[in-house]
């Protein structure tokens, strides 16, 4: 491919030698001038990937000023705010600033956008030397560009809600459309969503009721989270169990009016697989959206267990996820609920 | 659970402390006395896992006598062989010994059976000290038996074909049975698949073929496969890519006739996510059956390349799915001439 072509996939930026994508990638090109599919972001604010903040923080002992001059360090050699240890990197939120002439992602110069692709694939200069930033927190102000590609996300942050709240949502959009869709496959089913307490997890929930579930059942760890998902009222059932216990989780979504055709994965830990799977239904679909599941676990368990159930890798992105998040948070009042009392 | 009770799981004959499944247990229990709904087995052969044998060969330098010694040893220590080192297991051949009033396997005395569950949870005892293995080979000649449980899986072997093919077919049989419900789910697709030339991968075109797929494509990683492949009629095209070349694969597959509306990985070599997602179409699926597939590159790799396709864990167990490739062998020359090449 000639330099002056781009990809969609953002190829053309990639400064590796071999050819690699650009999250794979060690260094991409942040060259301000656009190629015809690319927009230019001014950007306000970074949101660190928690896990890539934990370690930074941890490494130099909560030290802000070394924790910053390593952000900046990474960002200037690599061309992107990728975590060499955690692989992770976050999202950010800015302004549009200038749209190619062939760009298809929608973008208006002016827009006030969060970017829904990883900050690991995403070209950006940072211009101000992080100087409003103490390094203390994983939400970092900060003047600079950043790059979006043809095949890019990035969402319209709404006017009429805190833009923190609108974010929180962003963050684990692709959960609900997902959720939504598998869901939509079956008639009436029995739905579990495991984590149903936490912002995916609700958010699944209440997809899971518009896309016709027939019986919700929330599954929590402990039972002042099960309190306040019962309060908001999202959920027929909500049980207490712990979801790394496989004899456990299968027993407590059975008395709830289990097995599910449906059961959504929404909780950060390892070692869920094997309980997902018993507390399915023959024919049923287990999403994962956890990015602690172990693919081996996942195929071997239901293997050895002979369990004829689906299992999808929660892949984050469905054409409008962000908007119908959005959505479900206006209109539903126990999402809203459990999301602003996060913030709070 | 009284002790007295069985779960289809196995959970009874776990001897650890925690509550977790057969397969992550330190040690079951291998009394030789069934529990209504278990079924046991005379073992004749074991068959270790690859990646399991040529750890103990390498860990004791060949030395074929250790190797024994330490199979012997891990089998009476957890009673099932898992290497401690992989974690991974095998499958076993026997007779079937006695039948619990209450299994629901649909065995008989006298049934001549391969495993389809891992080794790992099996409860296994080994009654011959192994007397006739040199320890030189993943093939163990054994005298024993073994327990299979409520939610077990053997297959009995055909009487019609060597033993030696029929379990070859049966190590890979979960990968043609969910790609031909895959394929199934779309209207005439177009099919690609990556390592078509492999055991699983073969078996996956000869399905996706009778499933109704339109076009077919085979990946394979050099032009001497390529031959073999074109010449067992299998795909209609043909192409050499490296599957982790995102790029070369996407534009290799596109050639070909591309993109796929389902893609299915049969190459057990990692980075292959982001080369399988870009050569799927939109609302397409991609099917991982390799175990080295990583849930993180394929979920992120989706979400950065905003590809709105369904990803799916290769679960090894769909009912009928040794019945299922067995007829693909007997029916389709290609497939067994590929089988049959590689036993000689």
């Amino acid at each position: 491919m000639s330099l002056s072509e781009s990809d969609p996939t953002g190829l053309h930026r990639v400064l590796d030698a071999a050819v690699v994508l650009p999250q794979a990638a060690a260094r991409l090109d942040t060259r301000r001038d656009l190629w015809p599919d690319e927009v230019r972001i001014r950007v306000e604010r970074l949101n660190l990937d928690a896990a890539s903040y934990r370690q930074l923080e941890r490494k130099h002992a909560g030290d802000g000023e070394r924790v910053r001059a390593e952000v900046l360090e990474i960002v200037t050699t690599r061309g992107k705010m990728q975590n060499p240890e955690t692989g992770s990197g976050g999202m950010l939120v800015g302004t549009v600033e200038e749209v190619g002439s062939k760009s298809p992602l929608g973008l208006a110069v002016g827009d006030h956008v969060a970017t829904l692709v990883s900050l690991t694939l995403t070209p950006l200069v940072i211009e101000d030397g992080l100087a409003r930033w103490d390094g203390r927190s994983e939400q970092v102000p900060c003047d600079g560009y950043a790059v979006l590609f043809g095949r890019s996300i990035a969402a319209v942050i709404p006017d009429d809600l805190p833009t923190e709240l609108s974010l929180s949502v962003m963050d684990v959009c692709g959960a609900p459309a997902l959720t939504a869709r598998v869901v939509g496959e079956y008639d009436g089913p029995t739905v579990a969503v495991i984590g149903g307490g936490g912002k995916s997890g609700s958010l699944s929930l209440a997809a899971a009721r518009e896309a016709g579930a027939r019986h919700l059942i929330g599954v929590v760890p402990h039972e002042h989270e099960a309190e306040a998902l019962r309060a908001a009222g999202l959920a027929d059932e909500v049980v207490v169990a712990d979801a790394r216990n496989p004899v456990e989780l299968r027993d407590a979504v059975a008395k709830a009016g289990g097995p599910a055709d449906v059961t959504v994965v929404c909780v950060d830990v390892p070692g869920c697989e094997g309980g997902a799977i018993l507390c399915t239904a023959d024919r049923g679909t287990v999403v994962f959206f956890s990015m602690a599941t172990s693919f081996a676990a996942a195929a071997l368990g239901a293997e050895g267990l002979a369990a004829d159930v689906t299992m999808i890798v929660g892949n984050g992105y469905v054409p409008g996820h962000a908007a119908y998040a959005m959505e479900l948070l206006r209109s539903n009042h126990g999402v809203r609920t459990l999301f602003e009392s996060r913030l709070h």
